[in-house]
């Protein structure tokens, strides 16, 4: 979506080791918005994503217009109708994750891509596409790439943009609480409600942040689990202010 | 779907014909078919089909079973959520074209297949095809081939075998009331309400017919029109005892 930082260019690296031609789309979706969301307030610096991209070695970018992409009489939907959906973002964001799969099914049948490079900080996201590819027998290979922080801990994300110097201050709790519960696992704690209840504690003691979800489920499965006994996701969203921002650890 | 006639094969020829590579799939798509429907009547003959495709010089054949193309957690659907989807067969099959454009969307990223060919006999599966095709901009081209009949006006459809002698006379009303209307039409009637009167009081004289839908749409637009001053598709749904059918014809 543009407004570019160090995350994103870690994914066009990525894709430039591992293929011979890279496109980068930026494109701001209004389908993945809902009404009350910050689809106009969202950052748009496609010049500066161009030096960016540039600099990285990437091949093209492809920027449509929301009117090249949904043009007048538009009505169809990839629509991923499970559990997967329905948890973590989806529960608070109903539509967010079928315009997802429905702008990232264009992209792919436009672009033609063999490999395609999602960041973990979407970690959901990146479920929901694996789902549909294999569902839809799409001929493209999803790729995760790790989290990129800023030195300070917090997740790098466009809408950081959006905090003042004190609420980036607070933010750091979503980080922090994070390796709290990642501290604890490595010692040997297993059980979710402990781990959720140890990230929990620590963003109710930073006062700018209001939790909207804490959610450990097995991953990529997203399935409910009392025991991290397998490969998991600890996920977290929360508002800063007036910003949601969100960030994730995978346990095991 | 299979049990195979004369209308699929001339589809096999045509693409035959346009292409190098013809691969005709054999499905019966269980998600297209509501619960009430005739999926488990829907006549299978797939050793029978195989021997029709050699001879019309098809290169192979795509026979999946249901497990193959849903698959445990399957979850994601091909949503064609406009007018074209509500009316005429969708309004009485509410989730039958979410099926259609999900498996078609499956065959055609599984064989990557250029041209893709359909009857007109599902005229409306045609305009729901073309329309995610080009909404989810997938690089194939589609082809509508003409109504095969048999020599006695009745259009061709795997159903036909569920009629019993008599309701196959019954069910020539289909065919023979559209030409009623073709005929006032090539004589100059161009009022979309004459035109339809002209269809319904035919099938009305029938005892064994009870009609579904007579209706008259743009073509491919598919919008309400009252005089036929552009391509228009009149198309109808009847039920012959229990057997439902459909016919069309495109008028201008």
């Amino acid at each position: 979506m543009g407004a570019l930082h160090e995350g994103h260019l870690t994914l066009m690296r990525a894709a430039k080791e591992a293929t011979d031609f890279v496109i980068a789309s930026v494109f701001v979706n209004p389908t993945q918005f809902g009404p009350n969301e910050d689809f106009d307030a969202y950052p748009r610096r496609f010049e500066e994503d161009c030096r960016k991209l540039e600099s990285v070695g990437v091949d093209a970018v492809f920027h449509p217009q929301a009117a090249d992409m949904y043009p007048q009489g538009f009505c169809t939907y990839v629509n991923v109708d499970g559990d997967i959906t329905h948890k973590l973002c989806g529960a608070q964001r109903p539509i967010h994750f079928r315009g997802v799969a429905t702008v990232v099914t264009k992209l792919f049948n436009i672009t033609q891509a063999d490999e395609a490079f999602f960041g973990q900080k979407d970690a959901q996201q990146v479920v929901v596409v694996c789902r549909f590819v294999q569902d839809m027998n799409l001929p493209v290979h999803i790729n995760m790439v790790p989290i990129v922080r800023e030195e300070s801990g917090l997740a790098r994300s466009s809408r950081n943009v959006y905090l003042s110097p004190e609420e980036k201050t607070a933010a750091l709790v979503l980080s922090r609480s994070l390796r709290l519960a990642k501290d604890a696992y490595e010692k040997g704690e297993r059980n979710a409600a402990v781990l959720k209840a140890l990230v929990t504690k620590e963003i109710a003691g930073e006062p700018l942040a209001a939790i909207d979800y804490v959610d450990l489920f097995s991953f990529p499965a997203l399935e409910a689990i009392e025991t991290v006994d397998e490969k998991s996701l600890l996920a977290l969203a929360v508002r800063i202010g007036k910003t949601r921002l969100i960030d994730n650890i995978i346990l095991g």
